[in-house]
């Protein structure tokens, strides 16, 4: 059954929607694939649903094929086993939680670890029932500070998610690839150009972890590549501790007057004229520049935390979120500082509850975090806890230690790679898949065991992996549209085809129904614009709904022609009427 | 791809589950197809999803087939167009209410007809833009009080929803008939028995509306037919009311003693022996029952209502239940008793708010409904409104009237039905599927309006059709299944044929994974039970799990054949093993 735009229900619209920010937006609501029902909540109009319909099928056949097995959970979920793992805590406001008329607690499903393990535990008792990964596409929930994007990052999202279940490391390991390799031809067949980096497992705990990022200007995230092959989100960065200075000689911290230095760059300067060094001159990296912030955890406690990094560096928001997590950050107010008189705000120093520094009291209750390039031996220029002064020669390891790492600062083209594979370039992408090795931490807190080989109970462990199916329409329009609209690859396109009549004629019209009809009997999905409309609103429409082939039937036919256009070249050529549809099917058939 | 019983994410249990009252509930839990994750909320294990996408298909099909069109709204909806069509409130409990990070009010869709009248109401502007209907097959969600039956009323479950818009009565009556005509089709094909009967269009508004129920012994809903043709659900019977009867010559009432009769029966017979009637005997009949009780609005407002019946009859719940929406009714206590003094216990007479009846006070903010069997003429032996007497030759519209009608007395065996077509029979069902001519409730609410041929503009008329698709997966194992397990019929089956190994050799499981494997191979969906069991477990299995055909390859093999069964009838017949293939394409292709 052929489809006609005259019946379709679709309108398309002149103007980009107010809240659009980028392309796929922009032209998604526009052409009529999607739209918008409240902040982050999404309605697909029938294009939109077959676009989204197919790469659920290719999901699907991609799974399939690695021989995991379909199954649906619920999305609204009894609190208890999120409760049991902590996350039901953890996910704080990011969680959709609702009452039900008994007053039992219950949520919507973010992603379903809980949940599987549960079933697992339900159905397998032995070794002999493992490996199993079992998968599902469905909704899932959360309620995101900031929806964006159009249905880039939704609140409400489609999703498959998959998780493994093995016996021992090897088995997981087994899985963990099956999973990387399936993702990889999904990947592929979707048409996106992506890569694979090393990530961040974020609330999930867990070990190992990769994510297929979309390569795209405007995406979200930010990762790294070096020559030698190393590639990581910036999330997951772990920079490398240089080897300890020695620091024997160093002569002693000295407390110096600073009035009137705002920035690191004056400080620099102050310094270079009124204490300058013999050897070489000041720079911003030799200042330790300490940044205080207030943690919130879940349960809403705040906490400050400063961290010192060389004063060329600037914390990363990315990277500092995901290392406070589950707690989230917060600005540390005027207000807090007045709450904390001991951090002097600009001339914060390092400092460690309990500890003293020159003489400065240590404030209580303070984590205080320390970038990994400050080694033992080391010697900074920093604050000195006091208003218009600071102290140089201050000898990390020696006058001041840390409660930890703070591994926060941003990364930098030309930073060296942790591996030692080269300097490290900076691209952005989005996050369309995300592989990992949770381990034993879900199966552990759920009591997911099973009989070993030799009779004894021994907990599973378990990946998790999940690949974001609105996202994806989401990312496959933003890559290949162009400034007129959408160009679908074949593979998920929602026709192949467009049939345009443009034209009055009764014989451009039967015409044009006839071609629509034969490539229709030979399975090819196609549209037909038979709208009592101007050509030009049929081609503008054409263009922005975005099938990949369009045949125009008009006023070529008075001499036997049709038009045949590439909708993502734009290339076109004539072709006799009557040898139309062998031509479109040799183009779709062909590739 | 063969699917083997050794891999399948399957475990079947030897006891029922506890919470279990039905046959299909019972066993798609002990045969691994469902597990229950919170009330009313379940999982679809592989089995299971197997059965409901091959539903979820064939409901596609047909409403492809009537030019419905497939659209996916969010489950996750804003409080205001439920607001603006009254329905945040008139849901009640049952609407799963939530609160977003912002303080925003959502809900947990449980119908779509606010959403889909908006969106058209977004898109369309032109009678010439219509009709279309639109559909969806999607999770809702009901804060059931007493989800039941496994997936047959449950709180989390998926439905197609469709709605069809027209701007005018004959389009509406035209979409309604094509629906009818798409659910006649579907509920063939999926092999259900059951009938099409007059429905309530309860909390949903607008007028003609059907209900298509599969008929269940167990079922919740009751309905009638007659010889005649008549069929509906008694929630829907309109008992007619009889024509007025004289009364010039009635006697005026007159107010008896009645001690000790707790009873109709024993008023009846207090009365036969107290107070004879001359030409026949008091029956239950010949009095009138006044039952109250209290109805709770969706705000919460508390209001007594006594409805009057003939002594012989009872309220039926369900009638009663859909008279009072959306307000739901609660016991009258006797507390309530105590703050309605007028209301006497045992002796509630007619007595109308505002109107004085016998010198009794009518009670103030008590709702009065009248049966309509009592019509004008009718003459009463009732309560007095005090205690230790009633009232005998009260006659309607001389002593008493009412507020308004209360047509919620049970409908019997043997009633007439309502259009003359003869005696009404009872039978019971499970409501699959629901048609009705929404009329313009929610267009007019909404505001949409599109300009008519003659350029003014006018207000949609809507459709509203649904189709329970977890329910009816529950009423084809409930209506398929013997004492064994299930017995799929081949539309729906997980899989068409079952093939097991029963026997250690070699040369037997070699045997029956090549007929596996050819049956997959000619396109049949084959599930081989290759599992180190004895014949006896899987024998049983196989009848629990219910696939149409077996195929039993074990000793027989030695002689050169295998068992093929059919699992609905039980039927069995040895084939030559190398036939077997043969056999069984002509079976699952013969139908």
């Amino acid at each position: 059954m052929i489809t006609r735009m005259s019946k379709l229900f679709v309108r398309t619209l002149r103007d980009d929607p107010a809240d659009a920010e980028i392309p796929s937006h922009r032209f998604l609501v526009r052409a009529g694939y999607i739209r918008r029902v409240a902040p982050g909540v999404y309605a697909w109009l029938p294009l939109g649903l077959r676009v989204l319909s197919r790469v659920e099928a290719i999901v699907r056949e991609e799974m399939d094929a690695i021989g995991a097995q379909e199954v649906r959970l619920p999305v609204l979920l009894p609190r208890e086993p999120y409760e049991t793992t902590g996350r039901w805590t953890e996910y704080g406001p990011n969680l959709f939680r609702l009452v039900d008329r008994r007053g039992a607690d219950m949520l919507l499903g973010p992603t379903h670890e809980e949940m599987f393990t549960l079933m697992v535990k339900d159905l397998y008792s032995s070794y002999k029932d493992l490996p199993v990964t079992l998968y599902q596409i469905q909704n899932k929930y959360r309620d995101e500070a900031r929806p964006r994007a159009g249905v880039l990052r939704g609140r409400e999202f489609v999703m498959k998610d998959s998780y493994s279940f093995d016996v021992d490391d090897e088995g997981l390991d087994a899985s963990y690839l099956r999973h990387r390799g399936a993702y990889i031809r999904i990947f592929d067949r979707l048409g996106l150009d992506y890569v694979i980096v090393r990530a961040n497992a974020g609330a999930m705990g867990g070990s190992a972890s990769e994510e297929f990022l979309a390569v795209a200007e405007n995406g979200e995230d930010t990762f790294v590549r070096s020559p030698g092959g190393y590639a990581a989100n910036v999330e997951a960065v772990a920079v490398p501790a240089p080897e300890p200075v020695p620091c024997e000689d160093a002569p002693a911290a000295r407390v110096v007057d600073t009035p009137d230095v705002p920035t690191i760059d004056t400080l620099v300067e102050l310094l270079n004229s009124a204490h300058p060094r013999p050897d070489r001159p000041w720079t911003a990296a030799d200042t330790l520049k300490n940044v205080v912030f207030m943690t919130v955890t879940p349960d809403g406690t705040r906490e400050p935390v400063v961290i010192g990094l060389p004063g060329d560096r600037a914390v990363d928001p990315k990277r500092l979120a995901v290392a406070v997590q589950p707690a989230e950050v917060d600005d540390f107010t005027d207000e807090d500082f007045e709450r904390y008189p001991q951090l002097v705000k600009g001339y914060i120093g390092p400092a460690r509850d309990g500890a003293q520094f020159l003489g400065a009291e240590a404030p209580a209750g303070v984590r205080y975090l320390l970038d990994p390039r400050v080694v033992p031996g080391t010697s900074w220029a920093t604050g000195a806890n006091e208003r218009f002064r600071h102290v140089i020669g201050l000898v990390a390891g020696r006058d001041f230690i840390a409660d930890g790492v703070g591994d926060v600062a941003e990364i930098r083209e030309g930073d060296p790679a942790p591996d030692g594979s080269g300097p490290l370039s900076l691209a952005r992408g989005v996050e369309m898949g995300h592989i990992f090795q949770l381990g034993r931490k879900y199966a552990e807190a759920l009591g997911l065991k099973v009989l070993d080989r030799n009779g004894r109970l021994v907990t599973v462990t378990m990946g998790s992996y999940g690949i974001g199916v609105t996202r994806a329409v989401g990312m496959i329009a933003e890559a290949a549209c162009d400034e007129k609209g959408l160009c679908w690859p074949r593979e998920v396109a929602p026709f192949q085809v467009q049939v345009l009549a443009t034209g009055r004629g009764a014989e451009i019209i039967d015409r044009a129904t006839g071609i629509a009809e034969a490539l229709d009997a030979a399975g090819v999905p196609v549209l037909l614009d038979d709208r009592k409309a101007s050509p030009g609103v049929k081609f503008n429409d054409a263009e922005l709904l975005g099938m990949p082939t369009l045949v125009v039937v008009g006023r070529g036919l008075a001499d036997g022609v049709v038009e045949l256009r590439d909708r993502a070249s734009g290339s076109r050529r004539e072709v006799g009427a009557d040898e139309a549809v062998e031509q479109v099917l040799a183009v779709v058939r062909g590739g």
